[in-house]
């Protein structure tokens, strides 16, 4: 391929999703890494944070106070809640040109109002939230076609919306009960009791029923593309592994209707979701950036499955996916991989 | 203790179930193995087919046939569709005086229609089905007390109706949205591809959806005990771990009520029963024969949480209630222990 | 059973060797646990802090300030590093009459200066040392029975003596090459990188390698029992799995020798032993108290394998073995139990 | 990449090498498979067998009869043991021009006698033994470069051999003892009871102790390479993990050296092994084609650690750097990735 390469550089290497972020970026044909940048593990190199990538990255990471000076054609932002709003001012304020997409939940809502109730801080910079496009690209791919600031969905959000949104536009239902259950990394690196090996091995734990922060993301979308409201009812779960989420949606449709011609006209043309005749397995994805769908109907009663990696089609992969579309590529440019298929 | 052992043999001694009739049985103060019937295992101690019963339990397992000789106080079942049938007959053919439990399917359903439907087998002996009680005890605890011939449901029928009964027989509900997942142990101890270590590890996957054969069971017990039928959708899912069944079932209130009134009135006085006040987790009822209840509801929205060990309250455990109650002890006779915590 | 229960206090209700106590006693016959004592946990009930134990204790923890008012038969510590000394002293300091084991290292060596050297620490009353018996049952039996205060051995300290041992006593051998693979139980209830969920799950990783603190038992014991020294190579390693110490202890014998006769007769009337065909599975012996042997020769070389709970045989099931000679009861009293097989 | 794809054809699709085989190939700059065989998976699509592959690739697999026709550059042969020599007997009847490289063991042993007796099979084909070479890039590298016929070696042999063979060659010691943990992939595709989920979880088990077959492969190459024998004494272990190979090599040292020096000069310009500071972990390397090595020495005792995925440079992984041996490409050519991190 004799395209030139696109610098990218990673703000926050050490977090799960960054270390994702590199993952992908081994593959892919068009991007390439120039900088990281963390907090902690500034001065230590790649491999010394994660011994699995010595012989495939050797970069030094670099202060993330030194942010201001980045000029790569884009930052990917991996960062904690309320960190990536400071990384974007002080970019913006330092005349940085380049795109931006922030894997983290700053730029999601569109509100103030909304951050603080979800996420209960104040966000730091409000006068930026608009500027971002909501980088679910199945139900948003043309807004994020040369886009240049995206915010990536959050990991439940991603799997709620592309299971419900193609009923709740077509005002097919008006109560969806979800049981969502997510692996360990969707906690994060620091340990913590929820992902101790001794509780979490063989166990299932369900955790914020009906008020998980994601549910956030998701009425706002459902406030723009679905006409009447549907109410959403998720109960997330703690479960016994690593990588991804795996997910019921479950309901009455209240009108008789073919669910895979539903979702086959919505998902026609998005190459990151796999349709499947049954409901899927989460084994299929983990490791992927795609999405597996599949549903069961009886008389008026409803399952929809959704299987996705957290880190793949729900952080790392789908902001791959976004910036596929930021830079016009195709937007699954370097995605059409399996993950470690056991 | 003063109180005469009473003498109990078990037939299945090499399955799951049989081994963990044999596990509660060690803790158990009144009821005593004398002795353990087998089909292909025959011949063996019982210590060569579970290692870990090595200076626990030194008898040799029996011929299956010889079943017919036996004269213990009660016989346990814990044999294949359509093969506790079989020895039932034989024991009353050959006069067998004692009492009866079948931990297997083939004397929960009252007709045979019922079980060629969801069993897919005529059954062998259908004139033997009106001898049998149903037991799941916090709703049928005085049919079963002093009762000759019990019939131990299913475990995944158990948890549902654990969560799904309180409700339906006060008609607070019409559809409930079950989410079911299960462990390994469900599978029996056949290698087979769903538990297969290299695919189940890490991964969930749905089976059955809808159409699980427990419904059978839970549909009779609605039939008898909710005046009006309430739909339930089922989707059983197999899970990474060995032990257990958690489960969501979700939907909305038909009318005002606090579910903590409901369950709180319908479990008091059930022993085995904990009602916990959140969603509650799967480790805590691994390895015993209680069963954990939790709920949460907004609005006329509704999750309840139910967890056992399929094994436990599914299965042996269960059966250890239902023989206490068939000899006239407290339900919870030798059952008030943890499992390994962790 | 007529017998007069033995009354028992636990100090350090909320770790995981004091839950596990706490598990081994409920199947005791004699031992009755009467009051706990913890720190942080003070003021909260037992299943406050393990919801496995509702329904089966409800004890409210006391502070373990106040531990020198009690005057049970026997106070069992489970405590961390340096804590028990201190209940030590306090205890005798108050007048203390009863019997007093340690499950934790305080007083497993002789002198201050060994656990200095092995644990860094400063000894807080080195005067109480010489007043412990090391409590190996199988090596240490007569001094035990009807002792007053017991040192229970560290787990891996435990497996590596009792597959080394034997030979070690014989002159059977001069360099044993150790793999000790332990389960993350062995890490504590606290959170902490090693015992992460994502990172420890699929994983092996070895630490301490040739100097684990547990050598300072292993090399007293040795300079007890072993008229020449035998050189110990430790490899200790963290497993994907919760509970247990799985081993091979490797060398060459240096005379020709049955190893099966050595074995045998050193573990003659050895209740909580049992000797094996093959090496041992790791799953036969969690949750119980037994130690698995196995061993396999080939010409002069040989591997032992030894598979113990590093919380039963290697904790609280050893601690009870231990009690119950310390009370002059059969060795093996409540302990001829499985754990949960799967 | 301007340069011409190389063409390769799988035969063994629906197996675990098959299909690891197909992973690397996804990522791969050069090899483009353009066809696949399977024997009971033909006329079925890739996806059929492996969702995860639904996207990725959509070759049905052709009958295993038909490979004499095959015409690509190279065959990949991912055959049960005796299947392999009965293909490449086929392929040179029909006047196959192409390379071919075998994953299985049919042509790891030079001569008939040692294949009857490590694998207990008359050797369908010995004439053609000594046409391959053996594939172990790190210490056959000259042999491998444009070789037409290579037997990839196996899992375990691999990291034996990689780990022992620098002291070997070196005359370093007399004596290794070598403790090797697997995961359920070498087992294969098919269900079995030492894969079966609810016994292999949380569980060790050695098995085959001191004669397992990938021993014939270490002792050939051992008489190649070593001018004095060493003696291995080798337990293989089934760990409770999916992907990975790793092993502790124990010992003596009979002359005074640092491992540094030696590990440094023999993997000098060894790009797909990584020299470690410690010990390696298992995870770092699932998932990846390299192996990692690190050691620790105590006065003469040694303990060298050495991780490799049993499927990455346990077999497909090594294969693929073999093939680009085999076809002058730098040897690493497409595998410096790392796995699934998490």
């Amino acid at each position: 391929m004799s395209t030139k390469r696109i610098q990218v550089a990673l703000a926050g290497a050490s977090g799960y999703t960054g270390m994702e972020t590199l993952r992908y970026l081994q593959y892919h044909p068009v991007f390439e890494v120039v900088r990281v940048y963390g907090n902690q593990s500034a001065g230590n190199t790649l491999d010394s944070i994660y011994p699995a990538y010595a012989g495939v990255y050797d970069m030094t990471i670099l202060p993330l106070d030194d942010i201001a000076l980045e000029n790569a054609d884009a930052v990917i932002l991996a960062l904690p809640h309320g960190r990536s709003a400071a990384a974007v001012y002080k970019l913006l304020q330092a005349g940085y040109k380049g795109k931006i997409i922030d894997i983290g939940s700053d730029f999601r809502l569109k509100t103030s109002e909304d951050y603080l109730n979800w996420y209960n801080l104040k966000h730091p910079h409000p006068e930026l939230l608009d500027r971002f496009s909501y980088g679910l690209p199945e139900f948003n791919r043309f807004a994020l076609r040369g886009s240049d600031y995206v915010a990536n969905p959050g990991c439940f959000a991603t799997a709620i919306q592309l299971g419900l949104l193609p009923l709740a536009i077509n005002a097919l239902t008006s109560t969806v009960h979800i049981t969502g259950i997510t692996g360990s990394s969707g906690s994060g690196a620091s340990a913590s009791p929820t992902t101790h090996f001794s509780t979490r091995t063989s166990n299932l734990k369900a955790y914020k029923v009906f008020r998980h922060q994601h549910l956030g993301e998701v009425g706002q979308q459902l406030g723009i593309l679905a006409e009447k409201n549907v109410s959403v009812a998720f109960t997330p779960v703690s479960g016994p592994f690593v990588r991804g989420i795996w997910m019921t949606l479950s309901g009455e449709l209240n009108q008789t209707c073919d669910l895979s011609e539903i979702f086959e006209s919505v998902y026609y043309n998005a190459p990151m979701v796999r349709l499947r005749s049954e409901l899927p397995e989460l084994k299929t994805v983990a490791g992927s950036a795609f999405a597996d769908i599949g549903w069961q109907q009886d008389a008026d009663n409803f399952t929809i499955g959704v299987a996705i990696d957290n880190m793949g089609k729900g952080a790392a992969g789908q902001m791959i996916q976004n910036l596929n579309l930021m830079f016009d590529l195709p937007e699954e440019t370097g995605l059409l991989h399996s993950g470690n298929i056991l």
